[in-house]
This record gives C-alpha cells, structure tokens and sequence, in this order.
C-alpha cells in the first residue's frame, strides 16, 4: 500500500487526490476524516487542521491541504509542467479549484445560501470563475482538437479542473449548461479527462456509491434547493 | 524593475509577497489593485479572480493566488526546503496561513463577528492553527537556540509565518498573549525574521504608512470591536 486518504464519503475535496492517484497507478486505501478529525488532527507527524489528509506510508507522514497534497502527487508522478510560468499556474489552478468549493458552499456553509444570492454567485462569480479557466487553457494548451489547460500532455492542473468541475456538472445536471456557455473548451476537457481509462474506472465505482452526493451536509440541501428549484 | 505587485494599501495578503520581494532583494513597484480588479481580471495574461496580482516584467505574466506567488518566487530566490517532505510543508504551511486570514475575517467578512462566535473562534480554531503551526516547526527546524520552521534555515515558510502572525499581533497587540500561549517558538520566530534588515526596513516603512490597519472594510472594524472590547 503507497497511500491512506482520510476523508469523508464524498467526492468535494476527496476526488481530487482519489483521481490523481487512480491516473497514477497508485494504491491507497481509504479511511472515514474521523479517525484523524478533529481529535488526532494536533497530534499527528505534520499536524493540519482539516480533512483531507494523506498518508504517506514510506515516509510514515502525513499531509494536509489538498492542493499541497496534489502538488506532492504530481511531483512524485510526474504530473507537473516543466516550465517555471506552467508549473506556477498549475499551483495557481488547483488554488482557483478550492477557492471555487469554498465559494460553491458558501464558504463551508457557513450561511446557507438564498436565491438572490445564489442568482448573483451562479451567473456573476461562478461565471468568471469558469471563464479564467477556460481563458487560460486557451492561452496555453488548448488546440482545436484537444490539448491540455497548460501544454500539450496531460498534467496536475488538468486532474484538478476535472476534479472540479466534472463532479460539479455530475452532482448538479442542471451547471452543466453554464459551463458549456462559459467555458465550452473546459467542458470538452473534462470529458476527455473522465474518460481515461483508470479515472473512469474509480468514477463509476465511486458514483455506484455516492451517487448524486457532492459536499454532505446541509450546505448541499440548500444549494440542491437552489439548482433544482 | 522586476515585478509589479497590485494590491490593496494594506498588509493582509500583499505583505506575505512584500516580504520575500525584500528579503530577495528584488526591485517592484506597487500598484492599487483597482487597477485590474474587477474590470481587468478575465483579460490579462493568465487571469485571475482577485488580487494580489504579481506582474512579473521579464515575462510579461501576471500571476494571482498568493500561495502561487509566493511559492514562484521562492523558486526564484532559492528560499524552499530541498527535500519532497519539506518542500510540500512548506506550501501547505503558506496554506494554512491564507486559510487563517480567511477565517480570522470571517470569510473576507461574509458575516460580521458576533462575541460568541469570535470567543468560539479565538480560543478554539485560532489557537489550534497556532499549535499547528508550533508542533511543525518543533518536529522539523526549531531548535532550543534558534532554528527555523522546516529546517536550519531561512526558508519562504518561514516568511509566509512572520507575514501571517507578525501582522496579526502587530495590528491587535491583545493577541500577543494567544501566541506566546499557543506557539511560543512561532513569537520567537516572528519576531527573528522581522528583525531581518530587509524586512525590517520595509516594515518600518509600510508601518508608518499603515498604522495597526490590517485588512480593511467593515471586517477589520467588527474584528477590533471585538478584540479591544
């Protein structure tokens, strides 16, 4: 075993790593965010204060924050553009990523969301968010028959775009249009990354199980309340 | 001049990217954010949804997400630990502190602080990250004489520490006491990368200019009506 993922039953910040790892031929088994969260979570060799965390087990480490944890995979996988603009902008991306799941939820759900806001956020926010993904894929890898968000192999900001929103457009059919319109080119990315062959094997077994399921908690009722209304 | 940063006339984000830009010695001009933000955002080269924006001149580029930044140019400037292990900690820790600054505003002041939730967040998760932040630097770089945070030396954790707990205690002087308690070899840190001459200098400067402002707007108002009640 390479790897333990601790985190909750859900995609959100969980399938980030779980797709890198699964394009990268890695094995891991997964373990519930309690068995660390909160009460472990000072204790542990690298302490961090949130889920997810990875286990290393050849380091006996562990890491915290996902986009350091992706960063961590894609160098270790070699997953990380060579160039040192390309390689700060794939930081930059799976940073937009998490900004995007923290926004997405109203930060946490630390407010539930209303539809006046939620209205504003989808077709203001959320709207340039796609858009500066899709901007930069097409000042850097995009070509008309394909390509990459950052050159032309495949690479850790690819994964995370994916990550990000092919669960979104899974969890909520109804986004999937504002991508289209938004960010045509991302959408099309998206598809080619959930078709590769080992991703697309752990999003069917993944989604036999969480099915419809995107961040838990009453923060995903509330948004399902908006998208769905 | 090497680098362009827009920002706000206040520490919060940008101080973490002023303070290595000086520790490096390398020579920027500062410019207001409104500059670019909102109306430029989607349209320069490599867009980005909020500031700070680091406009690097030798390759035309401007990078957004100050952990990307900071890790570019820490790349640039020789300042991040060598080993896989560190080198991820090192990202994680500049994580954790913009994690901090989102929760010490309440999620860029999404709600006001109300006493109880402050109380709550001041004594729960506040000191938890400053723990977190002790229990790192005391399982890799601290040493009883000195150290640093990941090693024996001076490395951009280190600066993405000073530049998120330094402020903290410099703007509210009553939460010196919670880091002393919490992370008394972090006070000691802080206050040995301040003490640098480079940034030393510039904080003197931006000080005067400055004052105990921190992160501005409404926020930092029920901040400080909180923590000088």
């Amino acid at each position: 075993m390479d790897y333990k993922l601790y985190y909750w039953d859900l995609p959100f910040r969980g399938v980030f790593i779980e797709m890198l790892l699964a394009e990268a031929g890695a094995s891991y088994s997964r373990h519930h965010a309690s068995d660390i969260y909160p009460q472990r979570s000072l204790k542990i060799t690298n302490p961090g204060i949130a889920p997810p965390y990875l286990y290393e087990c050849r380091s006996k480490t562990y890491f915290a924050q996902m986009p350091a944890i992706l960063m961590h995979l894609a160098r270790e996988y070699d997953l990380l553009p060579k160039r040192a603009e390309t390689h700060t902008l794939a930081l930059k991306t799976i940073l937009d990523c998490n900004d995007v799941l923290m926004e997405i939820t109203n930060f946490n759900g630390q407010v539930m969301w209303e539809k006046t806001a939620w209205d504003e956020f989808r077709y203001g926010r959320l709207s340039d968010w796609m858009q500066t993904f899709e901007n930069t894929g097409l000042a850097h890898g995009f070509k008309s028959d394909g390509g990459y968000l950052l050159g032309s192999t495949l690479s850790v900001a690819d994964i995370a775009t994916a990550a990000l929103f092919g669960p979104m457009v899974y969890s909520f059919p109804a986004l999937a249009p504002d991508l289209e319109d938004n960010a045509p080119h991302i959408a099309r990315l998206v598809q080619r990354v959930e078709a590769r062959a080992a991703i697309r094997g752990l999003l069917d077994k993944r989604r036999a199980e969480w099915e419809r399921g995107y961040c838990g908690g009453q923060i995903e009722a509330s948004l399902r309340a908006m998208i769905e209304e």
